[in-house]
């Protein structure tokens, strides 16, 4: 009798535990997701930036598990779990499982103050990155517009909350682009008076990374433009910049890259969670009480022997998700189950053009090489979205020309979404020029 | 003493009056579009059908127009003109002139029933395109969780009013998509029944085209699964279908590519226009008692020896673009305006892959041929963007592995907009499945 594998969530964890398990006999397996594409998040940045278009880091799930017969995509939100009768609540109807694999993430949280979301948009859906690209681009247009020297100036200030990998990518596009890109187009602006800061509450920023590479991405950092205020905690967050204790920065446009948190799910099912909602996991990845279910990505909180606990990267989701396929393989071949080890594939991150650090165990190294070995290992992981091509021209040509790419501003024209799925929300706009 | 020229648009028409004017003595510039991007309308059902993205054929006005120092574009909203004091008002306050070029262009109309917009969004913007394929893609989507079949037939139904180019290519496209990319990525329902119908006012569809060319594209639309029907006046629109007198079509997914107007702007300045609100232009393409005002593109109403008035085509809108800008420098050098004359570009359809029909004068052909010519001239008047060595590698691919570019379904997260440029609208969602 088949085993049926229920899987929530597309992303890296979700996706490559189908893939272990297609076409996999005596296996049926459904995947929901609230998207209906994956998303290579780790180059989601350069869609905010404009410098890949969505379909070059996303593709929907139906086509690349489309090769699986015992797969099903299902587009769709997951409601509610019942552990005791193996049923997973959706919004199209009851579905029930022999294994769940839960792999849903987590989202950006505001440190208590959801209101700042409003003005300081998180990065990790296409929907958030097109939104960022329209703010930092409508930013410019509205400098180009205004008359008034001081409303300009705050127009052209930028403030990236979080030095984290995502924020110092945030920062450093930022910085490039206004310095390097977009002078020429401008006739009332100098869009290299840009002022760009990043506000980390850390006494400094990458924090998971070597201190050396840190503090010379820091400088990389500054040669851009970019001014790092360390050991600064946002306080407040309005439509017209950022408060800093007694500190104040007039900004029109506030981008947020800091703290994360996963979403109720955890709770809601009462399970083990630790301090941001992230399910504690067994060495097999499955929960104490539940063998039948699994967390894997950021999702989930990961012990290693060391003691310390697994980030939430793309490596480790990718990992864990093919680990719980194989150890959902072992049960129905009644083996034992594996403990998940996770292998070390280091981290990086990149500034600009040329500038970029990578730490890999021991190794470390910062500079042109840095970047290239980013710019190869991103591409190497595109690999599963048929534009990967595509990426690599666009790279080239913007290294080239150093043009970006459209950097065109969609506004919602419609008022209604008559067979939209999300659930009814109102828009409200106000004017920044 | 330097002549101030605004243009207001800057599509086809005002972007090649620009670039006339760019870089001459003399002469200054100023376009004003809502967007901030040039828009290559031609193929912007491509995007609608996700062949291709939105960067593929579109381009920030500012890109565009960098060398020309003596142009200043705004992204900015026309509110009035005073033709007394020659003064253009904006969302950003008044610009002078000594001429204008008004290139505004048209926009769909719904026979006096706006509230049908909701159900079936036009296609004239980037934004309506994208909106035209979340609702396709969300159509499959839904089709595939539904498990009642009489919902599951309306899911896969598509209507598509007007019968011209843009409603034959949309539903060539649909036809296209249903019978061959998406098959292998549903499990639950087999799209190959996706009902396709193209709902046509006059007698036959393509009406501008010979009647010969017109019954072949049918027959091809036919054999991608698309019904014609002519002589068939859409009485009403709603949420479930289309209502065709006695007749009722029930479909989740109603597409608009009827009827256009021009923006009321004409009436406003109590300007001599036609039914549909062009205004009424002289040889010269200037208005009657304002010389020194230019109209172009779709918003003119211009009628050759012929008798019969130019339609809307891009071609139409190029050459008048720069048959303004040429008149204009004329009159700086003191010599006489010239007579706007069209050269008719000819004008071709395509249905689907190696399916087309073109018309050139005498000359009419159809099939491969026809979609060779009219790929080469596409890819040909797309060398304004950088992408269009994408669009072609895009296209290559597609024609050989009949898989199409990203379908994803990029869902609005956002509930503020803080520093977007439209009025406050708030969005109705209603489930579909």
């Amino acid at each position: 009798m088949k085993k049926r594998v229920v899987i929530v969530g597309g992303g890296f964890a979700g996706l490559n535990a189908a893939r272990v398990l297609g076409n996999k006999v005596d296996i049926e397996v459904t995947l929901i997701d609230r998207k209906n594409y994956h998303l290579f998040q780790p180059l989601l940045y350069q869609v905010a930036m404009a410098a890949l278009g969505e379909g070059d880091i996303a593709a929907p799930l139906r086509n690349m598990l489309a090769n699986y017969q015992n797969i099903t995509v299902f587009k769709g939100i997951v409601e509610q779990i019942d552990m005791k009768r193996k049923t997973v609540t959706t919004d199209f109807g009851d579905i029930e499982y022999d294994y769940l694999i839960l792999a849903c993430g987590v989202q950006h949280h505001y440190f208590g103050h959801n209101e700042w979301e409003e003005f300081a948009p998180g990065l990790k859906t296409l929907a958030q990155a097109k939104e960022i690209r329209r703010r930092v681009m409508e930013a410019y247009e509205c400098a180009e517009r205004t008359k008034d020297p001081v409303e300009r100036k705050k127009l052209l200030t930028f403030v990236i909350v979080g030095g984290g990998p995502t924020g110092v990518e945030l920062a450093g596009s930022i910085g490039e682009m206004s310095r390097y890109t977009l002078s020429k187009f401008y006739r009332n602006i100098d869009p290299k008076l840009t002022r760009i800061f990043i506000v980390e509450a850390a006494p400094r920023i990458l924090g998971s990374f070597d201190p050396e590479l840190a503090s010379k991405a820091t400088r990389s950092l500054e040669k851009l433009g970019v001014q790092v205020w360390a050991s600064s905690m946002v306080t407040d967050v309005d439509a017209d910049g950022v408060q800093i204790g007694n500190e104040r920065i007039e900004a029109a446009t506030v981008l947020w890259a800091a703290g994360v948190t996963a979403i109720t799910i955890g709770k809601k099912m009462g399970l083990d969670t630790d301090r941001i909602g992230r399910i504690v996991v067994d060495k097999d990845l499955s929960i104490a009480p539940h063998p039948e279910i699994f967390v894997g990505g950021d999702l989930a909180y990961f012990v290693p022997e060391n003691g310390i606990p697994l980030p939430g990267l793309a490596p480790v989701a990718l990992q864990q998700g093919r680990a719980i396929g194989r150890n959902i393989l072992l049960d129905s071949k009644q083996k034992p189950r594996k403990a998940f080890r996770y292998r070390d594939k280091g981290q990086m991150a990149t500034i600009g053009k040329n500038k970029a650090i990578v730490e890999f165990g021991k190794i470390k190294f910062d500079g042109i090489f840095a970047w290239f070995t980013w710019l190869l290992v991103h591409i190497y992981f595109l690999t599963s979205f048929r534009h990967r091509v595509f990426v690599l021209l666009q790279w080239g040509w913007s290294y080239f020309t150093f043009s970006y790419g459209a950097r065109l501003i969609v506004n919602r024209e419609w008022r209604f979404y008559p067979n939209a799925k999300e659930p009814a929300k109102s828009t409200t706009t106000t004017d920044k020029s």
